[in-house]
């Protein structure tokens, strides 16, 4: 019946386990290149960003209605919404609503989305401590090199067998991250990642509901509980990452144990964390990125006859649908995110509300772009043509779009994102305020003064 | 670098969330033979003396900080203790203690420790909306069919692997039986499950630390959170079990989906389920039953030149320990059993204290213990026999053991094995008081009067 195809224990693992647990406790604050310095907070503004854009997502709303059912004591905000819950509910819930939009960043190398669990943990427990800013960067970043670290030990098996590995690592680097800030010893680090290890969360076959974000929520909640527990004397098992029926070996069949220790201390995961610039899978931004350039060379929609895109086959595999009729299926339309690009210059959540998918302005344009696969073209990369009424040809080629490890937003593209998702749900002037805070969070004396401003 | 060895997607798979969330949702309350709504009670009756019992352990103590720190709601009791917390925590505290001594439930075909999740989850929530014990007793048995129901589709490769069962399906049952509790309709108790499929809880590296009982503490607290999620309009797949990457198909190669269809409302998994009567590993039991019963034919230690005993080889490779010097040593010593048996004619959680274990005249009676393999001897089974200094010989076979499924623990004896364990936290009057409660739990208007009973 059950044939055993499980790949033999490996009982020469390293302690990965008092590795990480003393990298944790014992790597000095901002010890680390200011380019590390600087993407972290890139990360940390990019995810506060996506939490407050979906604070009022129907996803947010059951969720904090079942939170509330707990009556939990005022500790910790809700991000872009009036509510305060206790921290680990409010971790559950911006983890949540960090995610919903599928808007949040990416660690490529192993397509988890570090911040969501991550920093919807730390910041969570900072606000409730009235930590530094300084511990929270530190956090944030000691947290994501943990959850990226032993993602890569797994990926891409983890990830194969169907684990959702952002909730399945994240609830490490959450618990990394509350440890840190903490201040827990060695010790009682190596516990707290110990208990975290117990609770992966999440599988792929929830993509499409409101379970998919709940996957770096429930992480953030469990690494935060994991820590308190530890920090109280909860004990764990020392190896419980390695052990032959710890989680690593459970949960993959690859166990690249190097990439826990290489250059650990020395090279950070967080510097290849990416942001999306599009509010839709990342296999349409180069097509998009295209088309926004079209805009802005000063093409109109209306001076254009059609628009020719040679993409990989993936393109149309993935986002082929032609006439989307709805803001999801626009998602999956890479026609429809041309017509974005070009008549809006963007792509964000608004750009693929049921409203603007149905504009009859955006149908229109939608029905000229027409794409041909051309598999000498990478995944990464569009060649775009526009040809105009008047007969003219003008030709864009993206090699790397907007958003890549290559091509990153710049800090002015991060803000003009941020503005998107923030301005409609807390205004403008929070959104400049919040802005500031964030890049000179390093150095805030109290992140309460942050997570106030981040309520209505 | 990575072997993949996976077993194919199984494409086929009968839709087990759906079915199981109907019956789960439209169930006739007790609609059940005597004999399990007996057995329901018996199993709900075990629980809680293994969690009051546990009330002052450690464990409990750090958990309970932790969960302090959270400064939650006074919603529900922790058993045996003074304290109240927010539900969520009570399910997880109380999960905790009654499975901190080993000495709770097993529903023998899967190891599972069922009521750890689920009679914790349903309690905690019962108490808070003021529950009738009816609710609570239909809830236990529903709970409980889902998680032994799943747990026999994966065992033994989903253990096998490397995961800790209990926690691992006992969210589901958690899950389900809130969700009955709640009254959820077929379409949300089928959310409530696939949100509980994605927080499967534990791995088996964790014995012998506070995690290894916090597995079914978490998956109480993520089952009642999945169902409170879900009666508020969370979302999740419909196929979160059964899918190629829902839970059941990443997790276990064995995937028996008859073993949740087969007698479906017809064959109830508690039916199945039993109680141990000595706080030790199973494969110890024939032996101190048959010093019990040596004791209870009048012999005293002091007659007894030696005790011979014949014992299936497995014995004494796990529990062949000849001079313990703890408690936790106790309990792997098949002759430490025999001593206590022999002694006191009980092995509770008290024979296993690093005292008595170092007791000299116990130490005496232990060295007279002889063990030999015998493999003619199953492992369930022993044949002991006395050496009297008068040079009488007396001689015991047990077959199957007092608390297996074959020999259960009468209900006076489950009486005797609540007291041992709940005097001592909150006296005899009390013992004796939650006894009479608990017998006609069904019965009960509202379980809080029970709930109360339970606290100092």
């Amino acid at each position: 019946m059950a044939r055993n195809t499980h790949v033999p224990a490996d009982l020469s693992a390293p302690p990965v386990t008092a590795i990480l647990a003393k990298f944790v406790a014992t790597h000095p604050a901002r010890g680390w290149s200011d380019a590390v310095e600087h993407e972290a907070h890139r990360t940390f503004y990019n995810w506060l960003g996506c939490a407050i854009g979906a604070a009022r997502h129907e996803a947010a709303d059951a969720a904090i209605a079942a939170v509330q059912l707990l009556q939990p004591a005022p500790q910790a905000s809700v991000l872009g919404r009036s509510e305060k819950v206790d921290m680990a509910s409010a971790a559950l819930v911006n983890g949540i609503t960090s995610h919903t939009f599928d808007f949040d960043d990416t660690h490529l190398k192993t397509i988890i989305h570090p911040a969501g669990p991550v920093a919807s943990a730390v910041l969570a427990l900072a606000e409730k401590n009235g930590s530094k800013g300084r511990d929270v960067v530190d956090a944030l970043v000691l947290g994501i090199d943990v959850a990226c670290r032993i993602g890569n030990t797994m990926y891409p098996d983890h990830y194969d067998r169907g684990w959702h590995i952002t909730g399945s690592t994240g609830m490490l680097g959450a618990a990394a991250g509350c440890a840190r800030l903490l201040k827990l010893d060695e010790a009682k680090t190596q516990m707290a990642l110990g208990i975290a290890a117990s609770q992966p969360v999440g599988f792929r076959e929830q993509f499409g509901t409101m379970t998919k974000p709940f996957h770096p929520g429930g992480a953030a909640r469990a690494g935060l509980m994991s820590a308190l527990l530890a920090s109280q004397g909860f004990t764990a098992s020392p190896r419980a990452l390695e052990a032959p029926r710890g989680f690593v070996q459970v949960a993959s069949d690859k166990r690249a144990w190097n990439e826990v220790t290489d250059e650990l201390g020395q090279r950070f995961e967080i510097s290849f964390n990416t942001y999306k610039p599009f509010a839709c899978g990342i296999v349409i931004h180069p097509s998009i990125d295209a088309c926004v350039q079209l805009k802005n060379l000063g093409l109109t929609p209306e001076q254009v006859e059609k628009i020719e895109l040679r993409v990989h086959s993936l393109v149309l595999e993935l986002t082929g649908k032609k006439e989307p009729k709805d803001g999801l299926q626009g998602k999956f339309s890479v026609y429809h995110g041309c017509a974005a690009g070009l008549i809006f210059g963007r792509a964000g959540e608004e750009e693929f509300s049921d409203a603007v998918v149905n504009d009859p302005r955006v149908v229109e344009v939608r029905s000229k772009v027409l794409a041909t696969v051309d598999d000498s073209i990478s995944e990464s990369s569009v060649d775009v043509t526009a040809v105009l009424k008047n007969g003219e040809r003008v030709h864009v080629r993206v090699d790397h779009a907007i958003g890549s490890l290559e091509n990153p937003l710049s800090d002015q593209q991060l803000e003009a994102k941020f503005s998107q998702l923030v301005v409609p749900v807390l205004g403008e002037r929070k959104a400049r305020d919040i802005t500031e805070a964030c890049w000179r969070l390093a150095s805030m004396p109290d992140v309460g003064v942050l997570t106030a401003l981040c309520r209505p």
